[in-house]
């Protein structure tokens, strides 16, 4: 799998090999997106091999029915989906009437780059047809500058003979869902229509039993063409449109065409709006050349590196691991749109559905902190400010108080249809007051919480108390029926990550209302907040159950967790990895294996409150028997490796982290990447080896560097200040580029940063 | 709800009345069937009112396919349901041109009984119709004389007029599952035809995409009028047949038909034959008058009765209710097919899609084994022999060793698909082996066990060993990750009734195969079994982790149990019964409540293995907590209740079994009438009041008396004798009526029964 990619270039994904049977890995790795849409890397011509064309659009989405055999209280109805949407790449080639497919044509030097640094995706190879040569480029990008706004230059060079070209640039939303349940499409065609160099067409979601949103959404094209052209037609039908435009090609000339299309959606504009609007933006756009789109679109994708590059000096293929892993979170999210999220699998793969996870919280933000500007972060709290009110539905649905957010969401609704996921994964609501707390510790912009963040800390907080309950044999609060991180364990009892983190929501809503009490009256009455019940809250805290091993002291993950069989994963044969893949469910859920952080994922958010030997005994019992087949998990390993100095775990977790999707450690990346993990490789770096933490809002590091690196560098947005750290292997460098002087601490030692400050090691 | 069926005869089920929204509980309760079809108690003519009309078949079923979010290994992919298949009772009325529809048209003296005795459906009524008087007369049954054979007899006398009344008999394979997940149909039309008084339809289960078998269904009826005869006319088209017979009335005089049907299906013969086999069996019959048939069919039930009946003096509704509960299993199911097993609902509904439970062995079984000939039992057991390979699949898919009987099945393979079902309630394979050692210990028959039982024994001990696990903490094994008989907790750890069943299936293999190595060594060696397995076994017994807590003295339910918050049912508000219904999932899971006996489903199964105040210890504490809301749970509890001489708490819970339908007890017996768990009340009567044991093949009473009744008697078939017992409440008859003198404890005395013994209470 490595050798398609082994190339390894620090700004470039480059592939320099066709692999018919790899095509949907490459697929994966090749996609691109700007935040509004997305596409995996196909090509744009037919290819008749194996290939999962996807398209997709952010914030639109549908409710694909599925039913259990025993129908309970609470099951969620739906499963939701993001919809494979309109193909807008689309350009059919006939050379010499023969229609070219990478699948059966003879293909020679191929080559295809993503270029991260620019956010383009080239592609370049020689055919032979006929007994003739021709040179294919084609370049494709989705403009950050205009969001709408998606071009694709496709050019051919003859290189030995005169002949005849047609190139046919089409629209086509006849999609379908690979994982749709039952193959049912979820698009119905409502108009389409073309002329001359032109096409349009107009799809809406279907209507559902469910009802959740309809979606209608607008494409146009607009195709120019550079070279001998020697007819045009044009045809529509009801889902599809297209240009045939033939040209002629003389000996060493090119023909091209370029297809710049727009998408619209009711997102944003009325359906009867839609192509009017799509229109209005080619038109714009148009009096522009290529090079001047293009341009505009290169220097957004500079300006985003600038502030968010991370440099590793000594090891490309790191090197390559991170800037893969930003330029991915990036093409997905870049804060825009508060309405919008970040899709575990963003634009590239349909399998978890581009809904929101808790995924956000845990791990996105903390980056985004890092690496943008605040609004990004306020923008994705928001999102779930403005989704409050479904998140008290969803624990009323339960039976239970306050609010619950989903799981799985598109708007706010729960979205998945297990209940060992929906009813009982509920440590999600603890990383959603952990994003607002994260924020507001790192940014120190406590209006937010005055204005929003309030509300959803208190509604968090009524759920836990609502959801506890008093053991009565113990006289403790317990949380039993939960899923914790680790998923390869359901129905426990007294998850200690969750209970633990139920507790610290509680407490930071008592200090919250505390300090409004004095600050924001309104706050508190605008929340009907009793005194009784911050009472109450005090009292589940105090006596909340936290199960404790005196033995090994350490955490138990949860109950009966020690009661299992041990076995630790490098005694396991390689044969059975990826368990999920090789070992019945059965299997899984009653084995010692554990998916992802669980304990760790605790020692982690609240690492000022265990010792570094605390830290360690945890570590050294539970990394056994980590099995890391969740994307979210190394990194925060990586991240506890690099704080209890066991730097060449860390480094191998970092590894596996970065490059997940690039090596396909996991074995499924074809079906997607795993776009939200991929803030992990960046927690990794500055989390973990450079040991950056904000605890009582004062800036700390304690930069350690792996023995694989010369040394690494990278920017950090912190309030009003952008601070640049550089860690080589007897000196670190700490420069203020921007804003006034700032408290730092290092290794534990205080400063006042005021330019630069070097710390030899 | 009473009110419908509160005229009590104790021989007959009878409603005086329509309620037009009770209408779909009277049809279940007026359930007819003679094991190898059956129907819901629908009326033959048109209603438009709510109904749901269903007539189904033993044996042929359908995959409905259903898909949960996230599939993940070894999870079953359909749920098996046992389809609504051909409509054959249907006659369509007119009289005076308007259609009787008893939804719409004037009804007074409306009448229904279910004659239990004789096995007859018999309806009376008078419409008015255009001011017009009729009465009209229905009486239904299915032969259980000729399987395949349906009889309808439907009469109008014209009250005070002349006038015309057409019949419209029909066939109609035009039939959708109310259950069908995504309201698809199951069948496809092949071919019909109708000629004057008679029609035929032959329809087929839709192809499937999970291989499993297609049956074609053929159905045939014959019309025979007694009247004057206008005009006969006829049409069928693909799914549907129907006459159209025009007749004359006088004032005075009676119009009717006789409508005999036939069904067969692939399960006996090749689809090319079935019509032609119809028309055999409805020629031959229709040689004899309706009278002979009827008589015939009425002398077998007679026949059943004499047998099976319990007679309970001094209570009409409690003998209703236990004649009722008799009527009904054994038009389930008596025993004449290998093949067939009992469903949940039989033929009265789809819920629980006529599929095999564990209710069979558990529940069934012991009813059967004291009823009727053993041959109805050795066939229930053959059954799962017959599908043990399906068994070994079935553990296989799991990564697991040995055999795993399906939860949920019609022929072997798991239809079920609710993981925390399929993979966890594995308790039921202890079932399939306890039946094994009941129908052993009870008829003395030790051939099943060398012939067959021994294989399926085996087979269930190497999944027992393959299934726990060494706590590597605790060195005891473990089984983790079950769901007990309270399905109301899932995936839990150490179910102590689980546990204790697996122990005694590990045991009593080893037991057998010691027994075996003398008397059988090809037995042993066509299984392999080899000498390690057998001292693993052993170990594994010994070292069963059965939790159990000091301080109350009491057999713990299952892992973190005891943690729970205790709130006794007597304390929880009305309105929160059926919690099924009225609960979230999660809140119940999280409970204290337990749906059905679970521990004491083990002290029922092993009664000899515990003390009286172990017993009462365990039921008083866990009684507390049970809301019954399984079907299966009240004749347990009853039992146990009987033994430990609270004889309030026995008949209380008995009256709930026995008159579990006919009082509706759990809001949803309009959906179908819980078929297995009938057993429970001839359980309750003959185990619980009467005490019978067979312990070490030894049959002893400890008979008591309900104070409600004045006396019972109630006939037992064991081994070769047939003994009649009659509790009053000075004193206790038992009879010998055939067989010889036999040892007998009543009482914990010794006697032998000659021809009858007298014992003063």
């Amino acid at each position: 799998m490595k050798c398609l990619f082994s190339n390894v270039d620090e700004w470039k994904i480059i592939q320099d090999k066709i692999e018919i049977k790899e095509n949907r890995l490459a697929e994966s790795i090749m996609s691109i997106g700007n935040g509004y849409m997305g596409m995996r890397g196909n090509y744009e011509e037919n290819y008749s091999g194996d290939t999962h064309k996807g398209s997709y659009i952010a914030g639109v989405w549908f409710p694909d029915k599925t039913r259990v055999g025993w129908w309970k209280n609470g099951y969620p109805e739906y499963f939701g989906k993001i919809p494979n949407s309109v193909n807008y790449i689309g350009v059919r080639i006939f050379i010499d009437d023969v229609e070219l497919d990478l699948a059966k044509c003879k293909v020679e030097d191929f080559y295809r780059e993503l270029d991260m640094k620019n956010g383009i995706l080239n592609r370049r190879f020689i055919v032979n047809i006929n007994d003739k040569k021709f040179e294919v480029r084609v370049a494709r990008f989705l403009s950050i500058s205009v969001k709408e706004l998606a071009v694709i230059k496709y050019s051919i060079k003859s290189l030995n003979s005169n002949t005849k070209i047609k190139f046919v640039p089409y629209l086509d939303s006849n999609i379908k869902n690979e994982d749709s349940n039952y193959e049912e499409k979820f698009w119905n065609g409502i108009s389409s229509s073309s002329l001359e160099y032109k096409g349009s067409i107009l799809s809406r979601t279907k209507e559902n039993a469910f009802n959740t949103p309809v979606f209608t959404v607008g494409s146009m094209m607009y195709i120019k063409t550079n070279g001998d052209v020697e007819a045009v037609s044009h045809e529509s039908d009801y889902n599809y449109c297209e240009n045939s435009i033939t040209m002629d090609v003389l000996k060493n000339e090119v023909a091209s065409i370029e297809k710049y299309v727009s998408i619209t959606s009711t997102r944003d504009y009325k359906e009867s709006e839609l192509l009017r609007k799509c229109e209005d933006i080619l038109n714009r756009e148009l009096s522009k050349s290529y090079d001047d789109i293009l341009n505009e679109h290169i220097k957004l994708w500079n300006k985003r590196w600038e502030s968010a590059d991370v440099k590793i000096n000594g090891d490309k293929s790191s090197q390559q691991g991170i800037r893969y892993n930003l330029f991915q979170l990036f093409s997905t999210y870049y804060g825009e749109d508060s309405r919008l999220n970040i899709g575990p699998k963003g634009f590239t793969g349909e399998k978890y559905g581009g809904a929101t996870y808790w995924d956000t919280e845990a791990f996105c933000v903390p980056v985004y902190l890092g690496v943008a500007d605040k609004e990004v972060t306020r923008n994705l709290l928001e999102y779930r400010y403005n989704q409050l009110e479904q998140a008290k539905d969803n624990a009323k649905k339960l039976g239970l108080k306050g609010a619950l957010y989903p799981m799985v969401t598109f708007d706010g609704v729960e979205c998945h249809n297990e209940w060992e996921i929906t009813f009982e994964e509920i440590h999600r609501n603890g990383s959603i007051v952990y994003a607002i707390y994260n924020y507001t510790n790192y940014t120190g912009d406590y209006k937010y919480i005055k204005e929003k963040g309030i509300d959803v800390i208190i509604e968090i907080a009524r759920f836990w108390a609502s959801r506890v309950h008093l053991s009565t044999k113990k006289d403790l609060y317990m949380i039993h029926g939960v899923t914790g991180p680790n998923e390869y364990e359901n129905n426990i009892n007294n998850n200690w990550y969750t209970n633990y983190i139920a507790k610290w929501c509680l407490d930071y809503a008592v200090e919250n209302i505390l300090r409004l009490e004095k600050e924001c009256n309104e706050c508190i009455d605008r929340n009907n907040v009793t005194r009784e019940e911050v009472e109450f809250w005090k009292i589940i805290s105090n006596k909340m159950y936290l199960p404790y091993d005196e033995e090994l002291q350490i955490i138990i993950q949860n109950d009966n967790f020690l009661d299992k069989e041990f076995v630790e994963v490098k005694d396991l044969p390689k044969e059975n990895f990826p368990l999920n893949q090789n070992w019945s469910w059965d299997k899984i859920l009653r084995s010692c294996f554990i998916k992802q952080a669980d304990v760790l994922q605790g020692i982690y958010y609240f690492g000022n409150r265990f010792t570094k030997e605390e830290k360690k005994r945890n570590f050294d019992f539970y990394e056994k028997y980590t099995v890391h087949e969740s994307s979210l998990s190394s990194s925060i390993y990586s991240i506890i490796a690099s704080e209890i100095d066991n730097l060449e775990k860390a480094y191998e977790l970092y590894s596996r982290t970065a490059r997940l999707d690039l090596d396909n450690y996991n074995n499924d990346t074809n079906d997607g990447l795993h776009i939200t993990s991929m803030s992990g490789s960046w927690l990794s770096i500055v989390h973990g080896f450079a040991g950056m933490r904000t605890w009582n809002e004062t800036l700390s590091f304690d930069p350690k560097l792996p023995k694989e690196w010369k040394n690494y560098s990278f920017n950090i947005n912190y309030r009003d200040n952008i601070i640049n750290v550089d860690v080589c292997s007897d000196l670190i460098k700490i420069e203020n580029l921007k804003g006034k002087p700032i408290k730092i601490i290092v290794y534990g030692k205080k400063y006042i940063l005021e330019k630069c400050i070097k710390i030899d090691k």
